[in-house]
């Protein structure tokens, strides 16, 4: 097979596997869609006893053809990929790799097939194929927001895991093993539980004092959800404001004019556009 | 009977049945809102064993009585309308007949007459009869808030199913059966309780590893439940924000100026204070 | 006795009763902090089975001195006051009275001597005695933020309240007695348990059409209480504006600026003191 | 030996146990960092049954490893600090100090060697010892926002409990001793459990008025959970926004301009721009 005629196929095999924009590549894609979700929905029928023991063969049978498909659709990638190894180590392409990895760990380990449902995560690109590009952009500003709070966040987190394990050896203490505290990291696995306000109830102090520091427990959880909200909200308004705007008025100096302005709201002088080059600063 | 009495009838009816200008029309609304919370208290009561062992034909009197009442009025308001059609489709169209069904439904399918509560929803012209302007624009600020976070919840949502399914699958394959993780749905809905920190404790995790998986998930939860809130702080401040300015640019008619605003961002002409009479457009 | 020498035992028993500027009437509000707090602990112990079954004679000698202090001090703000009525139908003349009514009324009526706890919320004058002013003037920003939330709170409470009577319906039909969902009433608890994240788990679906209807309620109510969170931080963020300042520049017509602000930050032109009366408006 | 010497050497001992400079401190306190770790991940398996029986004595050999280098190392950082009295008071002073008592008290108290984990606490020091600034100074922006909103959070606080307590007994009056409100203290517990939407469900109210009573007890901490929310992110957003600004006024040196001021709001001098080298005062 002549090189260009390789190339050729190959260049149409990636247009149709990792683009949407030919009609081709856009029925790959929306087959792709489908595929995956009904292999997490077999999979997770099959987990059902009584599915299971009636249509046993059924599951097996689509599993395994899911799989194929979706092992010639990765083999397939990296082949039509003109860099492969960037391919295999992107987010996608592990996602992509661990997406087939259980059927066939299944033959050697029972019950391994139930982490198929990763493949959920495939369905990510749902959001390239149907161009959702509001969604995509939303999901950036959520993102950077997010990415914005990250250290805020770790702080906070590190300093509730320090009060959750002082408080769990607390508990285990005071309640000791009858009331379920059987050790320091079951009353810290309840510290958790309490202090997310989730609150299972399998484990609950019974004794007035362990009842007592579990109230103050709860109140401090209670107190403290609001930091990471406060965290998020206002990253999340920085991250809008940044959105919006960077531009800067020439002649008073005012930050944050929305994108549609053109001139600026507290001295009247006109602004520069966010695409133009500086150096036209007309006059009103 | 003449057209012009038919429809002087016709106009007549609409103005007690749909308005609430008249004081026939007020007193007619206000009758059948106090008819449609009777209806919900009567069909609660009716589902209270020992009520309905006592007093069965009282309720079902009451049912028929309020049911053929407000099917009479239903069909008033078809025949009254000037567009009927565009009335059955409207929202609270469907709702009217949503809450006459079930009781039809009840003679041949045993317990549907419960589903009657859905005439609390006809409780929502409670605003336009008692003239709650301010809740309805309060209301309103809020419904505009909810729908431009729309997006960006979606998106969240998205990806917080996703994790929630694959969460559910590593559970059931961690905890097995004997914990009741009987099925991966029933684990993505373990999953759902634990996230959302509601945390029946109908299933909890009894393995160490099972524990501390589910301590990372309600930590994530924990942190995550900030996100909506950010989301709706944002967009209700920004909604607010627009709500309270009410200027419009005396050159180019801009509207939506923030309040802080001197100068039309627009086309840089001087705005009116908010205050001050219109005319005294003074310069800088 | 002469009206005068009356008249001024009655000023010198205010300025003791009421007040808390003289060293006597400050000496007076902290004994009567104490004997409330120490009512409510006694109150509070005596339900406990073990301590009233070796002290009930104690606990009752103690409640029934408390309640006579107490009586003659309501008797004595009555006689002191310059208008009775207008104290007896005040906030805390209303608390007052709540305060001494049960005791007399546990003569007749067993158990009810435990309303006695209504005696805490006395304890709100602590912050008139300690003169602790930041707090009360917090305590206000926190009220007119609330105030100003009612509105939007009350419509968002009224559609989560018709959503809850509909799906507590719901789940009545679907998952029905033999899973504790006994009646309407009680499924209408169930979801307001659901909805609010709280979650005890003494009722629980158990089908799987019930268990999807409660995690799409769970999500709602996770995304939903995302709501007045941001309705309050809205009106939180408005109110500490407000308070903070009301002063507008006279020349370039900026507001918002900080308490301590001489100058106006945008333009450099002399504010106003917050006190002065406007005229002395005195250049750079 | 000469007291000279004796200098050099605590000078040398300062720097090695207090500061993180030079590579003999730096290597000392990554060591250290990995024995509090060590020490705590052993305190918690000893409280497991199994590890216990199998390894009790490796166990009590580690944990009295660990207290006597952790008490040698207290004992050298008293003698090596310039002012011993200040360290010993200082907040890692007493934690020093409160991580070492326990195995002591062990041998005369039972079980009092499990409250080793406020060993977790040292764990603070990490931030020094790794120069994470950005930690720190994101730790100061969250610990400033939770002062300022302190007072605010503190009237909210005391209002909540109040209401927990008269909520609390009127449960124990309706629901009583049958249904597991057993006393007011436990009633005020549950209150407690329910209004922080955590929900254990150990107690449940199973009376038609008490379900009543909780589902109002849970919609108002459902609404008011916004309250502290509200409180911290306005706060955060505060602090953020004195964190950003730098700025000193040239002429009388006030700091902590808002980010879009021009003017001084002290003396309304203009403000060097935060990018801009200073030196370029400009007038109007």
């Amino acid at each position: 097979m002549p090189n260009q005629k390789r190339d050729s196929l190959k260049r149409r095999l990636y247009s149709i596997i990792f683009e949407a924009e030919t009609p081709a590549g856009r029925a790959f894609d929306v087959v792709l869609l489908i595929l995956i979700m009904a292999s997490v929905v077999v999979v997770s029928l099959e987990s059902v006893v009584s599915f299971r023991r009636s249509y046993l063969h059924v599951f097996q049978a689509l599993e395994w053809t899911f799989t194929i498909l979706f092992t010639i659709e990765y083999l397939l990638r990296i082949y039509s990929s003109a860099k492969p190894i960037r391919y295999i180590f992107s987010f996608f392409g592990i996602i992509d790799l661990l997406a087939i990895i259980p059927t066939y760990l299944s033959l050697f380990v029972l019950g391994s097939q139930y982490l198929l449902v990763i493949r959920v995560f495939r369905l990510l690109r749902i959001a390239r194929v149907f161009r959702l590009t509001r969604f995509v952009n939303e999901g950036q500003v959520l993102s950077k927001a997010l990415r914005a709070s990250l250290t805020k966040i770790t702080v906070f987190l590190g300093v509730v895991l320090m009060m959750v394990i002082v408080v769990g050896a607390l508990m285990y203490v005071i309640e000791g093993r009858q009331s379920g505290y059987t050790s320091i990291p079951i009353s810290v696995y309840w510290a958790i539980v309490t202090v997310t306000t989730v609150g299972f109830g399998d484990i609950t102090p019974v004794t007035p004092i362990g009842q007592f520091l579990a109230s103050c427990l709860m109140i401090t959880g209670y107190g403290i959800i609001a930091v990471p909200t406060g965290i998020v909200s206002v990253e999340l308004a920085n991250a809008e404001r940044m959105d919006t705007n960077t531009r800067v008025c020439p002649n008073c100096h005012k930050e944050g004019h929305p994108k549609s302005a053109n001139f600026c709201d507290n001295c009247g002088y006109k602004l520069h556009s966010d695409l133009e080059p500086v150096g036209n600063s007309a006059n009103l």
